[in-house]
Order: structure tokens, then C-alpha cells, then sequence
């Protein structure tokens, strides 16, 4: 049996997300995101640096949410959701998977940081400022190469989990500008799925 | 023909090092590291924001260096220097592939930007200075994982020349630290590689 280690507002939901999707049967290890939980002994035996998500699988435990999601796709569902080595569409699928977490997640992660995360007097206006530029930089072209689809290889795949979740949480941040016409059309579409849903509601 | 469009001083070093550890014919274009060459339109048609690298192969255009590496892996080296998927290193290549640019490389970027990039008086010293503690925090899981290997999974794989790029990065800027023995003895082991020596001066 698959086991997720997960707290709510955090890349684990991904692979929550996917584990939804693909209507794999898992058991779930909810923490709260906070400090407590996540630096505990027990977690940190399982991620030294008290990080989530974690996937347990028999003998083994993956971290790196674009780690487990690889690993899930290849030893649970053989290519499920993820197109094959010769489609047209296998370059554009690892650009997006790794356009995610090279692009658009750092400057998410410096605009969480100062404005949920540390304490009003430690947040800096201008790291913020230069993080939701570099942001919204880097949405620009998603909202291009989205022109005329649904999804973002038009199916819906596992990079929807991937570069779909960061640009939820951009939007979340207010970072999805109304001119992007094409990302906000497709976070609303992801909010209408059932698995999605539960991953941002667990 | 591979095409791969290069600067110095950059993740294109990691696609260049797989193409010569591979021994794959490749053509390069090889760039400076300034917005003249990289922010042209020429570059801006293959790579939206400019940056490098991009690798073309007939009708294909891809960015990122991580879906470079696996596009290189699998469309033309079936897996060479990667573990199949039934491999028990699997579920580990996969692990620190995406570590790199999960948990190293976005302090390492900080750190670049206030040493290398910004003006002396744009520069941070407290945000360069949580960026090295996160960077060693980092670093910490992979020196212990290397505890008596000679690569990240004993033998020389692919995700050497991304992690091992990363960490080759963070000891230039000072943020191996020397209790990291094990990441000390790599790095001097990567330098001896002929396609690491090329492609870090090409």
C-alpha cells in the first residue's frame, strides 16, 4: 500500500492530486504544516530536513514531490497520464514538469515566505516586489503555449499536477494577472475536478 | 543533429556535460552570458524569457535543463546513464534529480544574484546570508547519502550532472562547508572527468 506523508497548502498536494487521479488505492499521513509536526524525530527519520511530501512504497521512501509523481507514473501505472517516450507530445511534457519548479516555484516560495510566513517586521517589500515581477515573467509564457487548450498538453496529464498546482498557488497570490486570460480559464477548470478538490480540501 | 545553445556559467553546463559524458555528436551555439546575446530575439524565439539552455533535434525545441537531460536519456541513450525503471536505484535517481532544483538551486540563485549579478548597492546581506544557511541545510542530506559512494548512486549516473553540477556551484561559492567531506572528495573527483573539464570551459 502506498503511504503519503502530507500537510494541507503544501507542494504535497500534488501528489495527492495524482494519487486522486489515477484512482490508486493509498494511505494518507496528514500533518498540519507547521513546525510540530514537521520537525518532529518521526518525520525527520523519514525526510532529514522535515519536508513533505514523503511516499512510502514497501522498502522504499522517495521525497521531491516531481520525484514521487516519476516514480508513481513508472512503477504504478506504467506511463498512466504521462505520454510515451516517442509522442509528439514527450518533449513538451518534460518541459513543463521541469519548467515548474526551475521557473515559477522559486519566486512562489520567496512571495510565501514574505508575506505568510515570517513576521510582519521581517518581510521585505522589495524582495516581494522583485519575486511577484520575476513571477509574473515567468507565467507569460504558459499563458501563450495554453492558447486554445484545456489542459496543458490539451489532455489532462501529470504536469497539470505539477505546473497546474503552481499556478493555483499563483493565483492564490494574486500573481495570474486578468490579461492572462488563457491560466485563469484553466484554474477554474482544475477547481471543477474531483481530485483536485480533495487534494486542496484533505 | 543535437543543437545545443550554451552560455558559460550556467545550468547549460550540466546538457553539455551529459552530451560529452554520453559521447554524443552535438552541435553548440555557444552564447556570452549577457542580455546581448541572450535576451536577442533570435534566443527569444527559442526560448521565451532567454534563458539558456535550449536543445533542438529536428522539429524539436526544449528548454530546462532537467528535461534536456531526460530527453537526451531517453529519445537517443534509452536509458543509458539511468537506472530502469525496475532498478532499485530507481525511485533514488529520481529522488535527487529533483532535489536539485527543488532545494539547492533556488538558495544557490539568491546567493549568485547578491554576489555576482546586482550592483554592490542592490546587493542583500541578509537575504544572501538566510540563502547560505539554507544552502548548507541543503547540502547536509546529500553528504551523508554519499557516505562511502563514489557518485550520488555509487556509479556515475546522469543525475551527477545535475546535483553534482549544483554542488559543484555551491562549493565555488563558498557553501560546501569542510566537515561536508564527502561532498569535498566529489567535487574533486568530478573535476577530473574529461566531459566535466569540457564542458566547464567551453
Amino acid at each position: 500500500m502506498l503511504k503519503l506523508h502530507f500537510a494541507p497548502n503544501s507542494r504535497a498536494q500534488r501528489s495527492l492530486w495524482l494519487l486522486e487521479e489515477l484512482g490508486l488505492p493509498y494511505e494518507l499521513n496528514r500533518m498540519e504544516f507547521n513546525p510540530k509536526d514537521l520537525k518532529s524525530d518521526e518525520h525527520k527519520a523519514r525526510h532529514p530536513l522535515g519536508r513533505i511530501p514523503v511516499l512510502d512504497d514497501g522498502d522504499v521512501s522517495i521525497f521531491e514531490s516531481g520525484a514521487i509523481a516519476e516514480y508513481i507514473l513508472e512503477r504504478h501505472k506504467n506511463g498512466g497520464l504521462k505520454p510515451a517516450v516517442d509522442d509528439p507530445l514527450y518533449p513538451e511534457y518534460l518541459q513543463w514538469f521541469h519548467y515548474c519548479e526551475g521557473m515559477v516555484m522559486p519566486p512562489v516560495n520567496t512571495i510565501v515566505v514574505h508575506t505568510l510566513l515570517l513576521p510582519p517586521e521581517r518581510q521585505d517589500e522589495t524582495v516581494r516586489g522583485q519575486a511577484q515581477r520575476l513571477l509574473t515573467r515567468a507565467l507569460a509564457p504558459v499563458n501563450e503555449a495554453m492558447e486554445g487548450r484545456e489542459y496543458i498538453l490539451g489532455d489532462f496529464s501529470a504536469v497539470d499536477t505539477m505546473l497546474g498546482h503552481a499556478i493555483y498557488m499563483s493565483n492564490r497570490l494574486g500573481c495570474v494577472t486578468d490579461e492572462m486570460t488563457n491560466l485563469k480559464a484553466y484554474v477554474s477548470r482544475l477547481e471543477t475536478r474531483p481530485a483536485f478538490q480533495k487534494a486542496m480540501s484533505a
